[in-house]
């Protein structure tokens, strides 16, 4: 089958490699039918991700048909039409009943990471029963490839974790994809305001789209003071980090009201700066988390009902031949305008 | 009157002042019969705390009797026996609302701070029917001196913020009056292990009196090594940092087990090191709080049902001629072994 | 001034009474500017309303302007546009300090009830820092008469207590006034099914304008088989009972699905029946609640941000010299289709 | 083997069966080394658990030693120490990954019940990964039996639900071994009272004994005075149901104070009058749960840490050729003073 393959820094092709097989009795075999990239295999494949080893079959999002079931399967059948989650999880170990299946013992972010990935014809999906996902019959697929990671983690990471409520005042730092999925279901719990920080305008004109009710071009270094006037000197009850460097971070810092909540999506590589000295008596959280994607059920309710729409973060197609091409327009975003790109496997 | 004054860096005196008056229709004149010093009280006298101007009467705790109340005030009478809450609330900004006291618009930690304090025979306390609290009449009053400022702030600081749950594991930087604070408190919720972490082998010794199942001595920086094998590996659930300084921060940092909470309760004078290169990922919750107070008649039901016993934490008594003896015991903990000292006033 | 003012069983009148005074240091006097018409203030007329004496001036919504103060009132000062609450609250007792406002130990609802209300050119408020509410300046004053109580009622009671969450699903039983609140608000959670089951077309056909996406007409005694039909025989996640007898309530009982809150809003006369020989196992919830309007600030600031639009509630204007008319259009609901009316004081 | 089985209204044996085999790839066979009898075993005697049919083995509580593993069992291999929980869990379905174990789709109470249960020499359990839990090397086995179902049944239905925390003031009404069993959790979360209510003195001595404050015979029927006497006319803030008849319930109703909880953990076989005719405005909520054995794992860390004794409810011992004498023992509880009887299988 085809396979879209991390080679080493700086290096990817589309090779030829075996049909997955089952391998334990919880596996399955998923026909990949439309897969997509995410930021962080452009992190792979610069050599940031060191669980990541060349020869690995990328991608942790997608969706597909069941081909091939194990021993112990009893939720799916060959034929279902599935959503894969970016995350595995057992259903058994303690952080699976706690309901953190991103610290899954056995599993966790391992698709596309520690064992090969959905940017292929085939994939094998480890504790299928508790890591796929029915799609109901009237569904769209191609919009329900953003519910295998990027609309749980805006969700679960930012959303849920920033605790908003009706009424209150958000700021999102980061208008790229996952900063607009946080926006996008930010509005599930009718917040008053929502401030987008980004420094592209193209992307702030996204947001304002998508339902920002503000948006602020944080280049010339005074955000800070935008929000402050904005809120009439309070600050803002939740401020989540959807970028991932120390100055976003601590633009939240300076930006959260007493009260309020930090809550952070973006992945670091670096430590950054806490400012205790002020932050001590402010009565504040600061949140991380890796996406459980406990909310996809949830989610998927959402979008038959309608209250989301998941194909607004989708910018581009390309067929599974032609992934290299969606690499580079992936990479290229902020000339390509890309958001989510759709890769079309079957 | 007498009364404790703040006359600079490193100054201070025992001297007369003008007994205080009504201001305001919401204010009270209380009679103070015990009062206590709070390592808050040494920060002012090194300088450290801006707000607080030479001249000031220091004190924010204490127990004493109703001497004159304005017109406003409704829930006290002249003769009431009260507890003077460190923190004064208005009961009817955005923030007393919330139940977040410690903002006050009007108020917050004022006492012995930017007013004069309860270091004195008698105190002028803002907001009265919402910042002082009756006194049971078969109350210990000298027990209830506690619930003024030490043990509200380890429980709602730590406890409370830190989640504590039966079962859980927790760990306790810093075994001086604080964190012992939230030692005592923390075992409201049963947690299965407490483990108290310090420098000073007197008071870890104090930490297993009061209930830690296990302590750890840090001076050998082996502090992080010991919780991981007491928790096979996994850090804990709750780590209460309190000592207010960036290595205790740090260490806390890395004894988070994933899914858990950092309750800060120490005072800052620097920012800190967030090693979000490793925490982005672990589902962690970090919290800050300035002690609202609002736990004060929760408190004061366990103490009436023996549920806390608030006099463990008297080490020392002086009357209020000999209160620079008391700070000087108090300032030399190391050596006296003092953990909270009474000043008898009346 | 000009007052309406119950006379006994079945008798009103609109009458010559004195202007209100201030009688302690927390009233405030306030001309009335807009008020409405409660249901509960047809019970009252009816006689069911023990607490309500002949002589007494109903009324406890309403928006007007500060006239005077009393000495300890500190948040409002004459001439302030402001918002009557339903609920008088101290902001002191144990309850408010619980934001259970509606059981204040001096307060709760008392206006129109046990002290005179505000169907008059003015109104005595007592507890004024903590029971009025400010007007923005840009505000439309009459919307927020629907913020004294209805309101606040659907929402804390409905919704709050209902637990309604993103993607769930909801039945409100009653398309009354008080449903089509909860129908309102329900909606800042994004519930994925709104169910909405009355005997009145008409007020299905509101319900539906309003935002439920189904409408059950319950008179065939089929409503329970066509939840079920609905909800692939599970039930609803919530269920919100805004009528107030029995069978609603019973109807509620048996709709509810495993893990799922009936919330309770219906004033009730009569005991119901529990059907614990099978709810028992079930895992539910009820809850019952008196408005608190511990929410009205949000649903300020939701309504600002157009998040809400209270003014669909209002289906009538009437003069205070017609208020005897306006209490006949209400009253006659059914036929004359009206929601609430405002009553135009001054 | 061995087993007891339900032969019909009023009709048990002791008999012998075949051992059991695994069924589905999911399966465990346990050899069960401990017992116990629970009062819906003898409500099944009665004829009253209408989907137990005559020739099914009963028990659904034990510890044991596993004899055989299906092909899909990971957790656990033949040898391993286990507790049986009384649910059954798929760990897959909606309800599992909401934590509501108890409507499993293809679990719940099937033990003993809709398939054979414990009270024999093997067992079957059906999703064994999710549905037993490894026994710690120095446990005291015999007292983790009373994790299978009565202690997480007081514990989730009656505290959890309860919401009982520090300072609190609780009722249990009810003293067999259900209310103990919640008398003796409900100590986790430190309450300041905590009133058991029976008709009989000797286990109200026992509930005095395991931490119960204060004791009311509620046989004169003033058991509603005496808590308002206790509560200064307030009533409590929790309320456990630990019968499950009418007038316990109706109890329970007239004693929780404004903004309460009444859980209730009763098995009613009968509807009682919920009096909401003054309950509406009370602000309170009533749940109702099936115990879904979510806290196991906690419960066993509480048990390891010394911080409940679950041996305290063991009142005899018989082995089981002897389970007859064990029922009628245990049927006779008033006279025997039995709260749990060991059954010493293997």
């Amino acid at each position: 089958m085809k396979a879209f393959v991390y080679r080493g820094v700086n290096l990817k092709a589309l090779e030829d490699r075996p049909k997955p097989e089952i391998q334990a009795p919880g596996d399955a075999i998923v026909k990949i039918l439309k897969t997509t990239i995410c930021g962080t295999d452009l992190h792979i494949l610069k050599g940031d991700v060191a669980t990541c080893a060349p020869g690995r079959i990328l991608g942790h999002e997608g969706v597909g048909i069941v081909d091939a079931v194990g021993a112990g399967v009893t939720a799916f059948k060959v034929g279902d039409h599935v959503l894969v989650s970016c995350i595995s999880s057992c259903g058994k170990c303690e952080y699976c009943r706690r309901s953190m299946y991103s610290h899954c013992t056995t599993g966790g972010w391992i698709l596309g990471n520690e064992i090969d990935g959905t940017q292929a014809e085939y994939v094998r999906t480890p504790h299928a029963d508790t890591s796929l996902y029915p799609i109901p019959p009237d569904a769209d697929e191609e919009a329900l490839v953003m519910l295998s990671d990027i609309l749980p983690t805006g969700f679960e990471c930012g959303v849920l974790n920033g605790k908003i409520s009706p009424g209150s005042t958000v700021a999102i730092v980061g208008s790229g994809p996952i900063g607009l999925a946080a926006l996008l279901t930010a509005q599930f719990y009718s917040p008053a305001e929502i401030i987008a920080i980004d420094v592209d305008d193209n992307r702030l004109g996204l947001a304002r789209e998508f339902g920002a009710t503000q948006a602020i071009n944080s280049s010339d270094g005074k955000a800070v003071d935008a929000v402050k006037t904005m809120t009439e000197g309070r600050g803002v009850d939740t401020a989540i980090e959807a970028v991932g460097i120390p100055a976003t971070f601590e633009l939240c810092e300076k930006i959260i009201a007493p009260g309020g909540t930090l809550a952070n999506i973006g992945v670091h590589g670096k430590k950054v700066d806490l400012h205790l000295e002020w932050l001590w008596s402010q009565n504040i959280a600061i949140t991380t988390r890796l996406v459980d994607t406990v909310s996809t059920p949830m989610l998927m309710k959402t979008v038959q009902s309608k209250k989301l729409d998941p194909t607004r973060l989708i910018t581009h197609h390309f067929t599974l031949a032609k992934i290299l091409d969606a690499y580079d327009t992936f990479a290229r975003a902020a000339e390509t305008k890309a958001l989510k790109v759709i890769i079309e496997v079957a």
